[in-house]
C-alpha cells in the first residue's frame, strides 16, 4: 500500500475554466517563495513589464510559454522542462502562452 | 523561429551511467539553492538519515522514489509531479528510488 503526500502533485486540481491567471503559493513567502502558476492563453498586458525586487527561477511543466526580456528581440520559447532564471530587476513580459491547454509554471522567488 | 533558453531543461543531459547519485545545482547556493538530483535505484544507506539545516521543497519529475521520514510507519511514495516540504532537521531517508529509469528530482533548499 502506498502512501501518498499530502503535500500535492503540481499537475493536479487545475481548475476547468481559467478566466485569470492563477497565482498559488506552494510553501513559503518570504523571503522565499514557492509558487504555481497556470495560465491558458494569457499574456502580459501590451506595454507593461514585470519589474521584481526578488530574482525568480521559473520552469514550464506543462503547454508553452514564451517570455521577452526587455532589450531582445526575440521572446524565449519554454516548453515542459524548461527553466529560465530571472535576475531581480531584469524587466520581462509573458508575450504567449498556450490556448489549448493550460500551461503550468513553478517559480521560485528568492532574494 | 524560437530561442530555447540557455539555462536549460530538467529532463536533458541524464548521463547514461548512474553509479552514483548526481547533485547539480541549478542556480544559488548560500542562502537558497535550487538543484536536480538523479537517482537510479539508490537509496539512503540503511540506518542512515538525512538532518538538514535548511527547509528542503522537493518533487520528483520523472521517475519514482520513497521517503520516509523517521518515526513514520511507512514511506511516502513520490511519482510524476509529486512534492514534499521537509522542514529543517525532519529526519528523513530514501528508502528507494526507480531502478528501471533514472528519477529526476527538483530540490530547493532554503532558509
Amino acid at each position: 500500500m502506498e502512501n501518498k503526500p499530502h503535500n500535492g502533485n503540481i499537475f493536479a486540481r487545475i481548475p476547468a475554466h481559467i478566466p485569470d491567471e492563477v497565482f498559488e503559493t506552494i510553501v513559503g513567502d518570504d523571503p522565499v517563495k514557492i509558487e504555481r502558476i497556470i495560465s491558458c492563453g494569457h499574456a502580459t498586458p501590451e506595454g507593461h513589464w514585470y519589474d521584481q525586487d526578488r530574482n525568480e527561477w521559473v520552469m514550464v511543466l506543462q503547454g508553452r510559454a514564451d517570455i521577452l526580456f526587455e532589450g531582445d528581440r526575440e521572446a524565449i520559447t519554454l516548453t515542459p522542462g524548461d527553466h529560465v532564471h530571472i535576475a531581480a530587476h531584469r524587466r520581462h513580459r509573458v508575450t504567449r502562452t498556450d490556448d489549448k491547454q493550460p500551461t503550468i509554471w513553478l517559480a521560485v522567488h528568492y532574494p
